[in-house]
Order: C-alpha cells, then sequence, then structure tokens
C-alpha cells in the first residue's frame, strides 16, 4: 500500500507541476506565490482517494490525473486563506513559512483564489471521460468545496474559537471542513470510472466514515503526537481551547471511536474484492499515523 | 435599450436571491455577509452582457439566467477580496460598508471563497443546454476568473502601486483584472445560444473593445465625476500616483480613445442586425455614463 501511495505521490506531483506550467499565469510572483504553496509537499491525500476509488471500481485510477491536481488545488488554496492573519494566523506550515508570511496578505489572498479557479479549468483538462461526468465532477467538487462543505465547515470553526461546541456541531464543522472534500474525492473517482449506484453509495460510506477517522487522528495526534513529527506545536487545541473529538471526550474515548470508524469504513466496502485493499489498508494505516 | 436593462436586472436580482435560498450554506453569519456585497445593486453589468450576446445570436437571452448570475457572483467575490486592507483597503463601496468593515477579514475572505465557489455550482443549475456547451463555459469563465484573468490582473495592480508603468503594461493589467470576465460574459452568452464561429468571433472583438471603452471612461470619471454620483472619492487615482489612461495621456486624449473604442465595439457587430442593437446602444451609453 505505501508503495502504490508513494509512486501515486510522485505521479500527482508531476501533474501539478505540469498543469501549472500550462496555464498563462499573468504575474511571475503570482506563479511563483502558487507553486510555493502546491509544491510544498504533503500527503497528496485527496488524489489518492480520489485515483483509489477508481481502482476499486475497476478502472486505473491514473487516468485520472487532471481531476485529482484540481483537487489538490482546492486543499492547497484551503490551507494558504486558512493560514493567514485574518484568519488562524499561522507562521509555519510543514515546517516551512506560510504563503503570507513569504509573499505577504495580498499575493497569498490572491495565490489562494487563483488555486482555487484553475481547479475548474485543471477539471476541464481531463480527457476521454463523458462530458455529463465531467460536469457531475464539477458539481460535487463545486459544492464540497464552498459553503456547503468545506468554506462553511471554516467559519463554523472560526465562529466556535474560544467557544464549548457539542460533538453534533463538532461533526458538522469537520464534515464542511474536511469531510466534504474526502467525500468529493472519493465520489468523483467513482464517478469518473462510471461507478454503479451501488459502488458509489459504498464509496461515499467509506468517504464518511474516512473523514471521521482521519479527524479524529489529528484531535489524538494534537495530544500525544510529538512537534517534529506533525511539524506544528502540539498541544495547540487546548492552549486554543478549542473543541475537539479529545477535549470533549478523553484520549481514550478518542482512541476508541476511531477504531470504530476504521471498522465501519471498512464494512462499508464489502461489496468490492481485492481492488479495494487499497482503501482498506490505507484507513488503518491513517489512524495509526505520526504525522 | 435602458428598459430592457432594468428589466433585466430584476430578473437578475431575483435570480441571485433564488440561487443563495437554494444553497445549504452551513452557517448564518456566511450566508449574511454573501448576501449582503451580492445583494447590494450594482449594474449586474457582466449578466446583462451574456444575455444581450445569446440575443444577438438570436436566442432568448433570460434563458440563461443561472450562468448570468454565476459571473455575478465572481465579479461580487472580486470585489470584496480588492476591497480588503491586505489589497486596496476600501472602507466604502457604492456608498455602502466593505463587506469586512462589517463582517471582519476572516469572514469577508471566506465570503469571496464562497461566492467564487457558489458561481460554479449555480452554472452547473442551468438547463436545456448540451453538456458540451456547459463544459466550454466553465472553462471560459475559469480562465477568466483566474490567474490568467481576473486574478492576474489583480495581482499587476497591486504591483503596479506606485510605480509608473506603460501604456501596453496598463493595458494587460485591465484585459486580466476587468476585460476577462467581459470577455467570458459575452463569450459565454454566445456559446450557450449556439452561436456560429463568426458570430462568436464578432462577440469576442465587441467584448475586448467594450472592456477598454469601460475602463477608459472609469478613470475619466476619476477626474470629472462627482463623488455623490460615483459613490466613492474622486480623484483618488492621482492621489494614490495610479497609473490610468488619464494620467500616462490626457483627459483629451483618453476621452478620444474613449470614442474611438466605441465605434470599434460597434463596427465588430456588422454581422449581426437588429438582434445586436441593445449591445451597439450599450457600449455608447456606458462611455457617456456619470456614475
Amino acid at each position: 500500500m505505501k508503495e502504490l501511495w508513494k509512486a501515486r505521490q510522485a505521479l500527482v506531483e508531476r501533474a501539478l507541476e505540469a498543469e501549472l506550467a500550462k496555464t498563462d499565469i499573468l504575474d511571475p510572483i503570482l506563479r511563483e506565490s502558487m507553486s510555493y504553496s502546491l509544491m510544498a509537499g504533503g500527503k497528496r491525500l485527496r488524489p489518492i482517494l480520489l485515483m483509489a476509488a477508481a481502482d476499486a471500481v475497476g478502472a486505473d485510477g491514473t487516468k485520472f490525473l487532471p481531476v485529482a491536481a484540481a483537487l489538490e488545488m482546492i486543499h492547497t488554496y484551503s490551507l494558504i486563506h486558512d493560514d493567514l492573519p485574518a484568519m488562524d494566523d499561522d507562521d509555519y506550515r510543514r515546517g516551512k513559512k506560510t504563503n503570507h508570511m513569504v509573499y505577504g496578505d495580498g499575493i497569498a489572498i490572491l495565490a489562494g483564489d487563483a488555486l482555487l479557479t484553475l481547479a475548474f479549468s485543471v477539471i476541464l483538462r481531463q480527457k476521454n471521460v463523458p462530458a455529463e461526468a465531467l460536469l457531475r465532477v464539477v458539481d460535487e467538487i463545486s459544492r464540497a468545496a464552498g459553503a456547503e462543505g468545506m468554506v462553511g465547515g471554516q467559519v463554523l470553526d472560526l465562529r466556535a474559537e474560544g467557544v464549548r461546541i457539542t460533538m453534533d456541531e463538532l461533526r458538522r464543522m469537520h464534515m464542511g471542513k474536511t469531510g466534504a472534500l474526502f467525500h468529493a474525492a472519493l465520489r468523483s473517482g467513482a464517478i469518473l470510472a462510471g461507478a454503479t449506484e451501488k459502488q458509489l453509495a459504498a464509496l461515499t460510506a467509506y468517504a464518511d466514515h474516512f473523514g471521521l477517522a482521519f479527524q479524529i487522528t489529528d484531535d489524538i495526534l494534537d495530544v500525544i503526537g510529538t512537534a517534529e513529527d506533525i511539524g506544528k506545536p502540539v498541544g495547540s487545541d487546548e492552549k486554543n481551547h478549542k473543541s475537539t473529538y479529545v477535549t470533549l471526550t478523553s484520549l481514550a474515548e478518542a482512541q476508541e471511536l476511531a477504531r470504530r470508524t476504521v471498522e465501519e469504513a471498512t464494512d462499508a466496502l464489502a461489496v468490492f474484492g481485492a481492488e479495494a485493499d487499497f482503501l482498506r489498508e490505507l484507513v488503518a494505516y491513517l489512524v495509526n499515523r505520526k504525522q
């Protein structure tokens, strides 16, 4: 699983570079700023999920690299904007200065805007897919990225600062902030690969459990991880009085919830054979990650 | 012409409200902030241009209100972000407080992000158009809005602050910042209405002249307009050492260039009959506007 992940990560890196190079960006500093954050490494989880969903349906996931790359552009734009002083005010990400620390707030906002917009152009560069399927993918991704999903979740997060929220509110916030794009990644992969309704439903269920497991693990790592492993200060959630799966329950309960959620994610894949092994191993691996 | 414009403006207002209402926005403050700027009036020029281009081709422009509304969402997002302290730092627009003055920078950034993203969902709500045409429209609009167009132009603008630029650089900046979206509006209207290549080329040429005439007039109004008419302080370009069509030439030369550009815009429409009268009258009207 890790080898395939690495190989595909390399494909994603190349696709991102190629898509940027193909784009006639009017200003060199804008290009540099977009590239600075886009090529800063990272797990490339959303593209990997999209390709894995297509694999599960029996297609070759690497055929859909343009749409996969577009998801990473949307993820990167959200990180640039989230890090701004007007939002989370973070100076470092993955051990590197954040975009606005290097280019200033104005260029950072515009680099984010440009990456979000470019994502939609890049989806349209996808070849060998029926027009109806591509339109459906644009719809999935735009709804997941916007006020119904990621942006909406970020607003809920901003507004929850210093406020104790309920478990339901926490879940709703994360379903928007991170869950929606995982959801769109898996569903888009399925749609591009021509999934049946049953397969699409299974991957959608997996996506929801996957997103939850991923977030609980994030919250756990903030407590038990090391700053070196995760590339940012640990214990920041407690310091910032942030509601998390750990602070609203306990470390042990959060770990138990993560374990159960991985099981549910795996159960959701029962309709698939070995083609979905990557997704089965991925979710198990991610809850045991150190970063 | 003005009556048709007003009638269609009213349709756009209703379409914008309806599209917002249809959207499951996760947080009420986000909805309020998006609506605050989206429903703040304005000429609704981009939707009007899209519909008029479809009319010119012999279709009924009002059939394409979803795509028209999407353009206005993109325009509104760009105004919200441009007004931010990190960019132009404007406190008022059209006589109303700017979005960040009411909701704070964080929510304003996110309201802009959400409007940009929602635009792509709203394009997909367009009915009765072949999938291929709709994909082409997504492509036109995303390229016009992003690093190749509007965002790129805004970066050029930010970087030109206090610097004397050449006429060519000025033109390139405006072609990105405002021209690209006019371009996409007219081309999208034509594509949705099933224009021939010849008709599309004519409307594209019109779009380029229209954008230039519009910008020159903006620069002229900054000198000869009244603050009350244009809703913001006049003379701000000179005060801010901004390069404009007036400061790089003279008021008289800018007025002459505007006049010639209107002629060229009108000439571009020679392939059309009376169906394009609205576009002919519109460009003439806009260079004589007071606001």
